[in-house]
């Protein structure tokens, strides 16, 4: 028997479609690959096909935007948003617009093009988190932004254009609808219990442990209970923390340490996957709160989104998670 | 620059950007064809390959399951909710979930495996609008369902699994969130204002024409003003009406005959693109009402969804419906 199953913070029904249960095997997996790259703008020695850098880690110094660099951060060439100018907003008869003002930046991750991200080192991919840390808390000064998202697009399927792996980052003057609903969905919770509701479903995963993938000292990595997609998968940190940027140092170690493990999992159970990674955390203002636990997701692009989920934002799965974790739990890597 | 504009219904932001502006033949065009079936399902003389038949329209009669008909509906094989038992809601720790109870139906629109679904005549698409109607209107009488969404994927892009054209219908026993947005955003500017959104939004597009693609007696075909999706359609009763199903008969000749035109110019100016098809029409119980006005979405399937978008529910979209629409508006046939 299928069953509706409700996402407890947003309140998103879900349907996992048992009758149509699908193992990894089961899908149309398109293997996702770095071909070793020519007139890459993301290599080193092309540094000037790409907007001057805005952060860089050296090794051993070196001028900006020349070779030499282990990772780096440049505005993105093809902004969707502007970052000159004020929002201007204005009616347009019955309609509301704004300016599109904003920051998107683009971290590229390694100098190394045939590299895919599950392949850096557990020290290149914490780089790549204190990158995200350094450019959002500098971005945070900019007082028109309310909301960083932190996104990875891998594979074509994920939406990715270039494949030397890389991550984006779109600073916004407005808190996103699905932010919001996340951010008023744990407010209310905590308003009728006075506790954060992602503690509280890291307490009941970790009693009952058929949606735990992995933990470690400071993370654990569970399917959650009503996902939209096939393996979908949340990385949270144990103890309460509201805000991904404002983390402990020693917490980026073991965040890297536990990514690397989820992906390199993800990678052979699913051969090698195209995945969307995004950062879920506190918007500016009271990124410091009680309610709101940042974590990480991690969505597999397995299932193509069609007609039923457009027009009624019900996802339908194939994948119980409870089967997901279960694969991804017991993967020999 | 780019801009921010907000859907007026939804509330849903999108940004179209500017700096990206997309024309037809910037988008890698993956053009859909029916090749000649073998072993299809939905083509006459495979009647036993699917489940018994619901309802079918045959010119010269003829027994069930057998060919001779020009539209038949079925169950679906695979069926994502089941018809049987009860939804026996029920709390698993913190968490809700229920039976998945709903019915889950295939139009197939045509018994020629080699016509896609703008190469129907008016009338076999009136057929298929008849379909949907007496369809409806038989399963409202189960009393478990609270919704009912016809949609139709065109295209493995759009997420369809069989080429043969066909529509789907899935009977729902709760409001679909994203109906429940639309409902809500409705109902509030009509409490406000006292007139329906969708009234207002038709009389501003054709004051205005820009957004205008085409229109006949009884329906206006526009390009909404904050578009999710390049080249993003909708088409909408002229006249106030708040359901699909308790249409007036003329009106569904004049929406089969605008449906085809639409689809044709889109086959032509987006070289036989993928799309999804979505009718949006009030939840059962208030189906006759003076805020909500039913229309069809037509989303061609160009561009992925990307971290960015699963991420914050904001969508970007590189095609400016003002562009779109006279692409489509110009289009010669």
């Amino acid at each position: 028997m299928p069953e509706f199953r409700k996402d407890i913070v947003t309140g998103r029904w879900v349907i996992i479609a048992t009758e149509r249960a699908k193992r990894p095997t089961d899908f149309a997996l398109e293997p996702v690959e770095n071909k070793s790259g020519q007139n890459c703008p993301f290599c080193p020695g092309n540094e000037s096909k790409t907007p001057p850098e805005v952060l860089a880690y050296r090794v051993n110094g070196g001028a900006p935007n020349t070779p030499g660099w282990k990772l780096r951060v440049v505005p993105n060439k093809f902004p969707v948003l502007g970052i000159e100018g004020d929002l201007n907003k204005q009616g347009e008869g019955l309609y509301d617009k704004m300016n599109g003002i904003g920051a998107h930046e683009v971290i590229i991750e390694t100098p190394q093009h045939e590299k895919t991200f599950d392949m850096l080192t557990e020290k290149e991919i914490e780089d790549v988190l204190w990158a995200f840390r350094d450019r959002v808390l500098d971005l945070k000064k900019d007082k028109r932004f309310k909301y960083i998202l932190i996104f990875k697009n891998h594979g074509s399927a994920a939406g990715a254009s270039l494949e030397h792996t890389h991550s984006q980052l779109i600073a916004l003057p407005i808190v996103p609808k699905s932010v919001l609903q996340e951010v008023e969905g744990s407010r209310n919770h905590f308003a009728n219990r006075e506790r954060c509701i992602y503690c509280d479903i890291i307490r009941q995963e970790r009693e009952e442990g058929v949606r735990v993938i992995l933990e470690n000292k400071d993370f654990v990595v569970i399917a959650p209970y009503a996902p939209r997609f096939p393996f979908e998968t949340y990385i949270l940190p144990k103890l309460h923390d509201s805000c991904f940027e404002e983390g402990k140092s020693y917490e980026y170690e073991a965040l890297a340490s536990i990514a690397k493990e989820t992906l390199v999992r993800m990678t052979k159970v699913l051969d090698r996957p195209a995945y969307n990674i995004m950062i879920h955390t506190s918007p500016f203002g009271e990124e410091i709160n009680d309610f709101y636990h940042w974590h990480i997701e991690i969505m597999p692009r397995l299932t193509k989104v069609a007609g039923f989920e457009w027009g009624t934002g019900f996802y339908i799965n194939p994948t119980p998670p409870e089967e997901a974790a279960k694969f991804l739990r017991e993967a020999v890597v």
